[in-house]
């Protein structure tokens, strides 16, 4: 088997699994609680608080868990937006190609009388600067642009965008739920307010996610109740999903050059291989991408049935996000950067782990190939393209 | 060590550790991903379902999972709430006595222009139905009242009380995160429309829980993303943690007779024995009470020094709710059903476990009289009270 989806979810390091069931066996008292059981489990997780943080450039005390990078996404803007509101501003600027986490987020702000940009994210999944200079307006409350995307894998100018916010005086949130364990980030040096993560996205559990909050940054709770995480996110601390998550992102972070500069090599390896099929086209731009992202689009057939038949094959791969999975409709990411819905209904993402060979990536070219080229053979679409009833576009 | 706060946090189960730890291993695949792994990890999380539901008298489609107690408190409120509010319905009644999961989320719906009614819950901590009868309006919306108490353990007449939310078509909530697991429920025959509980309070894992809603109540989103649970709560399921969840439920609801018996006789010795104190009560109605609930006042002591000596003695329990342990406050709880400030801080609550013994009971009685006694020595209140410069309450 060779498991490319893991912008979906990656399976758990051995140090992760060996930590929850640990802290399952032996610190299962509730934090809040004031006897020794209850104190042990209350310093690891103030422990796993400080691990967190100091990954990311922040101080413990901005750390917040949540149940995962959704949540931590939708508590970011709604804060940012609640405030807003106290100065009378109301405006959003966004990305057409952001998580639905963000994005749905927004929908309601935009219900609840808050205007929203969205930014182009151009053919190549980029977003321009400059534009975001011009978006932004006397009533902005919030920016809000991932890190690196999860389907196409560009990784956006954060630190450039979170200068602009800064100079402009408005909140910054990055969704940095892709990036955060597999690429370098530092909420100081990078000008980032808030920032969402998801644990189960760096070989720790699912389930458990932090928002980092720039202190001074009142959170607006979205689980009301008791005081825990200073009164911001109620509920009885996941503990054992929290110092696995920790466990897994210092494991993440020291490996991430060594593991970046293979995953670059398999990576290019993959997407020169997967270019020499005719008429397919690298989705989002070449240079600033992940380094374990690969999405193609392929002309004439349908993602769907490629991807059961690379499941027979071995090969579990997706071809966009996986929350969305279920749906008819063509990727809102692909149809961002302009690819029509035909061409955007044949697309592939392979989010290859650290441990794939050259062998890995030249079987996952080959079985590509021959399914493509199979699938071809049976297309309406495809005979319509090559009869010239159709004009090819890719 | 006798761990007497099991209405904080339980231990997991063998069979729930072991599950969530083979699930961690093998089902690890993101449920919505369409290849094998991921169909897997989509099959197991829909029989936690059916399991989960089981166990209530509930249909899958009515379970909605997620990452606890006060997050399912949270969204029922919400959802009922908003649903009111399209017909011009802005009434709710509760109780004074609920989780602050509950009052905090009434609270903000206060503030969003909803009336809040509490119900009494007079000296033994029960609701009269016919005062719930009395305070049901015509704008009434929700009436949200616990199946068990967290604190002082009394359980209320939940069926009688969703019948007549039943006959005056109001929606019932109840927070049954003390209850599930423990006694017997049936939200069908119980007159339930939303519920919600908590795995780490029965034996299962943090950081996981789940809602009720009946059929036709369309939930509204705390959590706004992917597609996951119907659409209606975000965020990549926490497979491991909801199928040890449902695993924990079924033990938890296969030994419910058996460990209720147990309890019942354990718990009845416990209260006994503590009756001997002088000036002592126990708080809560003794007969509509949890299995494994020993709530006591002591008059002239501090609740927080009484729990630092116990835990000196090996025995781990507490003053009241664990999310609020670190408040200087006395508990709502006990101020509801009329205990003043000063008894208040005296409050000590031992929730017993199912493998508790009768060493154990009389270890336990035999330490609290000793802490009582020593405190007691050291009081200037309680000085007062024997030189008669103060009435005794208790």
């Amino acid at each position: 088997m060779i498991y490319v989806d893991n912008a979906a979810t990656t399976k758990m390091s051995k140090t992760a699994i060996h930590t929850m069931t640990a802290m399952m066996e032996d610190t299962w008292g509730n934090p809040s609680s004031l006897y020794s059981i209850g104190q042990r489990a209350k310093e690891v997780l103030e422990k796993a608080r400080a691990d967190v943080a100091s990954v990311i450039g922040a101080e413990p005390r901005e750390i917040t868990f949540t149940s995962g990078g959704s949540e931590a996404d939708n508590q970011a803007i709604l804060t940012a937006a609640l405030l807003g509101e106290k100065s009378g501003k109301k405006h959003i600027v966004s990305s057409a190609f952001e998580h639905h986490a963000v994005l749905h987020t927004l929908n309601k702000l935009e219900k609840m009388g808050y205007e929203i940009t969205l930014l182009d994210v151009h053919e190549n999944g980029m977003i321009i600067p400059s534009e975001l200079e011009a978006a932004i307006r006397e009533d902005t409350c919030l920016v809000t642009i991932m890190t690196a995307n999860n389907e196409i894998g560009t990784i956006q100018p954060i630190r450039e965008l979170g200068a602009i916010c800064r100079s402009r005086k408005v909140l910054f949130h990055t969704d940095a739920v892709q990036a955060v364990g597999h690429i370098p980030l530092n909420v100081i040096e990078d000008n980032i307010d808030l920032l969402s993560a998801s644990a189960h996205k760096f070989h720790g559990p699912k389930g458990v996610g932090f928002l980092y909050a720039r202190k001074g940054i009142r959170l607006t709770n979205l689980i009301e109740g008791g005081a825990q995480e200073r009164g911001k996110r109620a509920g009885t601390e996941n503990v054992p999903g929290i110092v696995s998550m920790a466990e897994a992102l210092k494991e993440a972070n020291a490996g991430m050059e060594k593991n970046a500069e293979h995953l670059v090599k398999m990576r290019d390896r993959l997407i020169a291989g997967l270019k020499e099929i005719p008429h397919s086209a690298l989705n989002g731009d070449a240079e600033h991408r992940l380094p374990g992202n690969v999405n193609f689009c392929f002309e004439g057939i349908e993602g769907e049935s490629l991807l059961l038949l690379l499941d027979d094959k071995g090969i579990q791969a997706s071809s966009g996000s996986a929350c969305t999975s279920g749906s008819l409709d063509p990727s809102h990411v692909l149809l961002a950067i302009g690819r029509v819905h035909d061409v955007a209904h044949g697309s592939l993402r392979l989010s290859i782990g650290e441990d794939i060979t050259e062998a890995d990536v030249d079987y996952l070219i080959k079985s590509v190939k021959e399914v493509v080229e199979y699938l071809r053979g049976f297309s309406p679409i495809w005979r319509d393209l090559m009869a010239g009833k159709k004009q090819f576009i890719l």
